[in-house]
């Protein structure tokens, strides 16, 4: 059965691959699985159908026959855990590839979030400049403890897993920032990421979206 | 095997609940499997023992034999696949509640975190009262959203599950700020939650930390 997923029909960052459908794509081109995609506007977000897939009004939505799913971080588990090449075969490594998916969202993204919305709601605020350091100790902190744990390794533990899917996705939409100019060695995994054949596809999946609509 | 968690020597919150130890040794409770506490103090948490437990040097962390993992989300998850009781046992209703786990981490904590990390930090700065707005608007958007889904269910899809329990659990350290005072099926729903034997055995061994410790 090919699962549907939804994203958004105008692209607002213009097919940079910020939007967290690239995080689906991705995993569903890890894992070799064809998908098909229904485009949705910021209107169709909030009627009713589209909450009832998604309560919270966002995209991703993942439906697969009788299943809808929402949040792309249950979403890329789901799909990890029905295909091979996205978790390790070991019951404990599978639960570490766990941990380092919810560190991706719930320790890494959410102060790369808050100082990214700050930069986008509040540049023109009188505060904005003097809270710019409150905001950069805040996503420097977990990024320095990131990158005293990966060292040089490839990987964040091992082989390639969901849990550096999710790491590297959430790096790969704060690099533009330059907050990772500090850190080569985390600069290094995005682009390893961002190498990968499955990265590429899912990127050009979710650029055509753009192209497509501004018709160049 | 009798799994160890980690808690902070010094509650902050002085054994108020407010610490992320709490989901877990609620989710222990739940399912009961009894488990052992180890103490860590602040000075503790930066040291590379802890750090090679926990990359980003927070509490709890969870280790079972061999296997060392952090993060509240996944250690939840993963009590909730190796016991009965916090996930459905049919696939899509599973993978339902794994979507609620993320939603509570991702979409709901944020934006309370930062409301509660500014009235802590920045109180006295004088853009404070002028942020506030921002702030609210933040929180209370998904708050609004989980509101209108939730209508008057007991728990968010069918039986109680570990969606609920960090849906519940984020929810229960914001209630005290008064940003629930708008919902009353959300403040219900956390009463709910606390009226659950499981919730009180887990509030009541984590306050008795607090109540030794201050000789209490």
């Amino acid at each position: 059965m090919i699962p549907t997923i939804t994203a958004f029909r105008q692209s607002p960052d213009r097919g940079r691959g910020l939007a967290r459908d690239m995080r689906v794509r991705w995993a569903l081109e890890e894992v070799g699985q064809p998908y098909d995609v229904r485009l949705v506007s910021f209107s169709d977000m909030k009627q009713p159908a589209h909450l009832a897939l998604h309560p919270f009004g966002q995209i991703p939505t993942y439906e697969e026959g009788a299943l809808a799913l929402f949040e792309s971080g249950a979403i890329v588990l789901h799909i990890a855990e029905g295909h091979a090449g996205l978790l390790p075969d070991d019951a404990n490594g599978r639960a570490r590839a766990i941990s380092w998916m919810f560190a991706a969202l719930n320790t890494v993204e959410p102060p790369l979030v808050e100082r990214g919305m700050a930069a986008l709601l509040e540049r023109d605020k009188p505060w904005y400049e003097a809270r710019l350091p409150l905001l950069d100790d805040r996503a420097h902190k977990p990024l320095g403890q990131l990158s005293a744990r990966l060292g040089d390794a490839e990987w964040l533990d091992g082989a390639f897993t969901a849990g550096d899917l999710l790491m590297a996705g959430v790096l790969f939409r704060a690099k533009g920032s330059g907050i990772l100019d500090g850190y080569p060695n985390l600069a290094d995994y995005v682009a390893r990421a961002e190498a990968r054949p499955a990265f590429r596809r899912a990127f050009d999946a979710q650029r055509a979206v753009f192209t497509a609509a501004s018709g160049g």
